[in-house]
């Protein structure tokens, strides 16, 4: 089981190899929003993304064989470019499979740091029957974005530096997909600062956590159909029963709200973030009685946004 | 005249009311293009852009009679959005002249921050008239966008703190219009850094500083027809001489590179910056021999982009 001594085991061995992103305020949205607002800019993470964080800490703590013969992970994009990056640091190779419907932008940014692609459906079952036989073929070791303890306990450094920063915040909200960062950002907060609340943000076109929370039990998305390509993943077994125990609460953002949010975001902190984290701002706004008044960590996880494709 | 002292008293009078921005760096930049660089974010100043560092040193220099008359200026966006926002801190009223081709977002700004717009036609005579008419009729005190040497020592403040955070540079790069901003950055760099290189960057379709330079005397822009609205001004009898005497070269850059190297800060640093900044890296790329192994500043002056105009 994962621990809040993981996360701080996790930051050391990574600590090196990734950037402490510095925090955003803005005075003129504090005071139309009513709260005191921390952006953690993973958008200026290295790869452009918090994804590092988790698979540095996994990679690294690979034996020698196991990194010899290379690296295989499915990825929507952001894991796949830190894998890929992390990878080549270490002088090995990685396979990345990716759904058919990446954008362009993250299959370039999987090539630019040295990633092979691999393509599959936009399903899971395709995914990993796709990731079953590429790994008989080649014998690597499998990097998962996000169901596995050393990549929870890698994403949980990110609120770590946002908490030892600001440390009377009140309140994180983070994005959940396939639940790593959220996890992680949970057994962090909860750990150094007992009644901090912590809320995923979550599409309303991809609600899967939401529904799995109020049934108790892993629900598949009955549609991926969101501009938030980062969140089109379904929590996980290892993931859940962290979210399902300690998270305060999974807030629905409609897809006009994770597009007005992003607007916001780009015009008024000038930072490029993609909607897969704007919707953060969106779920802080859509309950902004919850917030009134409160210090509030927002994670920006990352940037890498087709800048061809606005979508105003 | 000017000198690196009234930079300094700039400095001391200004800093509680500015950000000391943050100096952004990017190793896979770097790498593609062979230089060091480190680009000074004025995008993430108060009011997005540098224009607030000059306005805050005059207006906090005006005495009391003065500042109960009001203040006006002229202003194609991020100078009006700055003076309304230190007026508004300091109890008075300001009035903005502004070209009436002036962006929809840099009206908006300047309305945020509770300055009156005035508009006028967009060349030099009709903004002197509507200001002179201005002055007569309400006996405001004029804050010039860039010939005063108050504003000078404000704008030299953002290249001294560059050079304070990063002494061994080799060079600076910054935009030019109308020479606020570019002779107090000759200022403060050859004073702190005897052989460091400034050099301006230009649009080629609004190119008066480089043909002023090479015909030793002030020539009026020939078209004011590009993409970066703050580099449409003509540079003024108090900067020309400063810039004439100090400046290592004045780079021109076409539209085409001004679009393009703001696409490429977008998506490599992740940040909103306005086409009046983008051009010091497209001068930096268009002369890349002349900057090759060197350590690079360069001044990104604003964020105010209009982001329903996307360019390409």
């Amino acid at each position: 089981m994962v621990t809040y001594n993981d996360i701080e085991k996790a930051h050391q061995i990574i600590s090196d190899h990734i950037h402490n992103t510095p925090i955003l305020t803005s005075d003129s949205l504090d005071n139309e929003l009513g709260s005191n607002l921390f952006f953690k800019c993973e958008n200026f993470q290295k790869t452009g993304s918090f994804k590092i964080r988790g698979a540095t800490n996994s990679i690294l703590q690979l034996n020698d064989t196991e990194i010899k013969n290379g690296i295989i992970t499915t990825s929507s994009g952001n894991h796949g470019a830190a894998v890929a990056f992390i990878a080549d640091k270490i002088g090995t190779s990685s396979k990345i499979i990716m759904p058919n419907n990446t954008p362009k932008n993250k299959i370039e940014n999987v090539q630019r740091y040295g990633g092979e692609i691999f393509y599959c459906e936009p399903n899971i079952k395709s995914r990993e029957d796709t990731l079953e036989k590429m790994v008989q073929k080649s014998g690597g070791s499998i990097i998962h974005p996000y169901n596995d303890e050393k990549i929870i306990a890698g994403q949980g450094t990110a609120a770590k530096e946002l908490i030892e920063k600001v440390p009377d915040l009140d309140a994180i909200i983070c994005p959940v997909s396939g639940g790593g960062l959220l996890s992680g950002t949970l057994l962090a907060a909860k750990n150094l600062k007992p009644g901090i609340k912590v809320f995923g943000a979550e599409p309303e076109n991809a609600d899967d956590t939401y529904r799995s929370i109020l049934n108790n039990k892993i629900m598949s998305n009955e549609t991926t159909d969101t501009i938030a390509d980062g969140l089109r993943a379904q929590v996980g077994t290892v993931t859940f029963p962290i979210i399902k125990e300690n998270v305060d609460k999974i807030l629905l953002v409609s897809e006009e709200m994770i597009i007005s949010s992003m607007y916001m975001i780009w015009q008024r902190l000038k930072i490029i973030i993609e909607p897969s984290c704007s919707i953060v701002l969106a779920a802080l706004m859509l309950n902004s009685n919850k917030f009134l008044n409160k210090k509030v960590g927002l994670i920006l996880t990352g940037g890498n946004y087709d800048l061809k494709q606005i979508p105003w």
